[in-house]
């Protein structure tokens, strides 16, 4: 009986484990996490930045997929969610001319929530750095930085990024 | 009773009008078809040609998005799809020094079917160009293109692209 009480919390514990992984990232300074399964969201756009070297990957979560499809993103719902994937660039070995992925630099998201985040013009900002996922800012005061940043796309909802076209 | 049938009629057409509309793209020369869906496949990685200033994505259908984490890709399984989506270079117009996606210049894939292409070294090959989706090439020939193209990684069973690292 033992046995088997120990087989079944082994079990549980193999089981929730990646769950576990993924709460062990530190909030962001304003209590944002790390939202579950990102990885796997679809596809909004992609950029490369000269002046800065990196290489970039737009992911949406399916409420800000949803409105984009349906061109409903000025103002973005709320539950929109976008996260962007960055990367210092690196040389493809065997292809010189393409610039791919190299080092992870940093992990970042905008929360749409109007009420939440009205202190942010509505959007909850959240970025974390590196492999480690080292949360960025030392308080809440960061995400000033963020919206400074964004004000350039005030008229957009404060939004860099709009959808690539697919034929769909 | 007709106009019950007149809207159940409607229903059909209504719920099946994506699927006929998918299958409406002409397939390529090798009788290769758009593959269903792939928009929302998973992300693989992403990278800025500069040779003929382009901004990729590559995704992956679930088969080859799990040989991909496991790393389990020389070879990869029978099954694995991987969707490159290529666009013309454009500037963000708010950020000059990011190159973001333009028109779409074309769409491609390699299916993995060892014994069905194994007259391309185990890989189907198509794209598609344009909005238009036209597809590429002649004849069947034209594979040989993209085979010749990819032997510089041959190494990596024929695939230029590794799976751009986040943390899980």
């Amino acid at each position: 009986m033992h046995i088997r009480l120990f087989l079944t919390t082994l079990l549980l514990v193999a089981l929730t484990w990646p769950v576990f992984g993924a709460s062990e990232v530190e909030p962001a300074p304003n209590g944002i996490r790390v939202p579950e399964g990102y990885q796997d969201w679809r596809l909004l756009s992609s950029s490369y930045r000269e002046d800065n070297k990196t290489l970039r990957v737009i992911l949406a979560n399916d409420e800000a997929m949803e409105a984009a499809l349906a061109g409903q993103t000025n103002p973005w719902p709320d539950g929109a969610i976008l996260g962007k994937l960055v990367w210092r660039e690196a040389r493809h070995p065997q292809w010189q001319a393409a610039i791919i992925p190299g080092e992870l630099s940093h992990i970042e998201f905008m929360i749409k929530d109007q009420e939440k985040f009205a202190d942010t013009v509505g959007w909850g900002f959240a970025r974390w750095v590196g492999d480690e996922l080292k949360p960025y800012g030392e308080d809440q005061d960061f995400a000033k930085e963020c919206v400074a940043c964004h004000m350039p796309v005030k008229d957009q909802d404060y939004v860099f990024t709009k959808l690539s076209t697919l034929p769909r």
